[in-house]
C-alpha cells in the first residue's frame, strides 16, 4: 500500500533519494542494501520506512521524478514554438537534453532494466507514462491536421525505444558522445516527421 | 584468442550450444555455469573448452548464429521483392518473425543486457551486425535514388532499437502478442519509409 504524501516531509524524502541515487551509481543497484542507504542518509531505519515500502519503490520514485522533468522541459518548449513540425523535432532536443543532464538517473535506467520483475515493473511504469506523452503530442498533430492519420502507438514506442538505446550507447557503452546522441535522435525525428507530414 | 575452427566438430559445438540455450532459459544466463552445460552434453570438460573460451563466449556464438538467421531471412526475401519502398516495410515481417520464431534466443537477448561488460560486448556485437546490414539496405535505397539522402546510422540504429523494445514488450514483459509486435514494427516502417522517399 503506498504511503499517504501528507504523513511526509520532502526534504528528508529527497535526501533519501539523493542518497539511494550516489550509492546506486557508486555500488551498483544490486549491491545497495537498504541499510547502507539509511546509514549515508543519517536517519534512523524508522524514517526511511515512512517514506519508501522497499528499494524498488526508491527507485520508482526516482523514475517517476525523472519522467515528470522530462515532460515538463517539453512542456515548456511546447509553449514557445507553435510550428507542430518542428516542435515534433526540436523538442527532441531538449528531452535528450535533459537525459543527458540527469546523467546519472539516465545510467541507472539504462543499467537496471531486464534484471528482475519488480524492477521491469518499475522500468515500465517511467517508459509508459513518457509513451502516453509521446502518443498525446502525435495525436495533437493529427487533430490539428498537420499529420497524417497513422496509428500512434507503433511510432510512441519508436521514439522511445530509439531514446532509450542511443542513451545507452552513450552512457553505459560510451561509444558515442553525448553530441553525438543528441543529433542521432533528432536527426532520425527528422525523417520520421516527414513521414508523418500530411500528404498533399 | 579464437579457437580454430577446422578443429572443430559442427554438431558437437551445436549441441553444446542447444544445451547452453536449454539452460540459459531454464536456469537464467546468470546461474548457469559451465559444468552444467558439460553435464548435459554429456562430453568431457575438454571438449568444452575445444569450442569454447567461457559461458560469454557460448553467448556470443548463440547470438552471432541468431545474426546470421535473421541477414539470411532478410535476403532471401530480397531477391522475391524487387520495389524497394515495400521491401524497406515488408522484410521487418520477415525479421520478426525470426526473432518470434527463436523465441529463446529472443529472451536471452532481450533479458542479458545492461547486466555485465563481457555481455554488453556480445550484445554489441550481435547488434552491430544488424545495425550495419539495415545500414546498407538504406545507402541502397538512396543509391538507387528511391529514398532521400539523409544520414543513415540514426534510422539504422532506431529501427533495431524499435525492434529490440517491442520484442522486450513482448517476450519478457508479455504486454503485448506477438502479432501486434510485428504489426507495431511494420507500421512504424511505414511511416518512416514515407519519409525516407525521395521528394519530388
Amino acid at each position: 500500500m503506498p504511503i499517504p504524501e501528507e504523513k511526509q516531509n520532502k526534504e528528508r524524502r529527497q535526501r533519501l533519494m539523493d542518497c539511494a541515487l550516489d550509492l546506486f551509481i557508486e555500488k551498483g543497484y544490486f549491491n545497495t542494501a537498504i541499510r547502507d542507504i539509511i546509514v549515508k542518509s543519517g536517519y534512523g531505519t524508522g524514517t526511511f520506512y515512512n517514506y519508501f515500502i522497499d528499494k524498488e519503490d526508491i527507485l520508482k520514485a526516482l523514475l517517476e521524478d525523472f519522467a515528470e522533468q522530462i515532460i515538463s522541459g517539453f512542456s515548456e518548449y511546447w509553449t514557445i514554438e507553435k510550428d507542430l513540425y518542428k516542435r515534433f523535432i526540436e523538442t527532441k532536443r531538449v528531452t535528450m537534453e535533459i537525459f543527458a543532464k540527469s546523467e546519472r538517473l539516465s545510467e541507472i535506467y539504462s543499467r537496471v532494466a531486464g534484471a528482475s520483475d519488480p524492477i521491469d515493473q518499475c522500468i515500465k511504469q517511467f517508459e509508459d507514462k513518457l509513451i502516453d506523452f509521446y502518443s498525446n503530442n502525435i495525436e495533437y498533430g493529427i487533430q490539428k491536421g498537420v499529420f497524417d492519420d497513422v496509428p500512434v502507438p507503433p511510432l510512441a514506442h519508436a521514439i522511445l525505444a530509439t531514446e532509450k538505446f542511443l542513451l545507452y550507447k552513450w552512457v553505459v557503452l560510451r561509444t558515442i558522445s553525448k553530441q553525438e546522441m543528441i543529433e542521432m535522435v533528432v536527426s532520425f525525428h527528422e525523417t520520421l516527421a516527414k513521414g508523418l507530414l500530411k500528404s498533399k
